[in-house]
């Protein structure tokens, strides 16, 4: 998977990074047991300091994709707390739907939207 | 409608200030037209700085829920660009769906949260 960084938009280097991982993650670019590259080469390859990467995979780490470990490395790891994930998801979509009521989008819409999404990662 | 901020949160007060209006936006306590109170007079009554009302109430303007005006202040006005809202609403979905579906949550059981949200603002 190629992780590209578009260093002209407002979303943070770390985040960038971090985004991309999960969604390779969700398209199955990445899975369970695989190493990511060391902090080293993948600020090399993408071309951005080796703090930034290792903020993306702390970040990574906390919310549950990997674990780090000095002699491994990173190794893609998913943590499945479904009851956690499930409150984190209501609490990430309230305002998302919110602003879609507002805007007058319907559940439905809403609905077509998320599936339109899973799809893209099959 | 009350505005409550949390000044231990992670969250930037003006982000807090502009989510709890639009979720009062969504479950009706604000209506088109209906005034804001002033900047400084909100900034007294939950005691955040005015710069920070500012920026909060510059940012709604600029997401398309209010017009802000020398002389009549801040007003409820929600601009409704149902394409545009759709374009920002894949976007924001995006990763939330791919965290999602890295932590085995169905497409389903998205809908369902999607579904109880709207609920509340009824």
């Amino acid at each position: 998977m190629i992780i590209e960084i578009d260093f002209d938009s407002d979303e943070a280097l770390y985040m960038q990074l971090r985004n991309q991982i999960i969604i390779g993650i969700a398209t199955k670019h990445f899975n369970d047991g695989d190493s990511l590259p060391s902090v080293r080469k993948m600020a090399d390859e993408i071309g951005i300091n080796m703090h930034t990467v290792n903020k993306a995979y702390a970040l990574l780490k906390s919310e549950g994709f990997l674990t780090v470990d000095r002699r491994s490395g990173a190794i893609i790891k998913v943590d499945i707390n479904e009851e956690k994930t499930r409150q984190e998801l209501l609490q990430a979509l309230q305002l998302i739907v919110a602003k879609a009521s507002c805007k007058n989008i319907s559940r439905r819409e809403v609905h077509r939207i998320v599936d339109s999404i899973y799809d893209s990662f099959q």
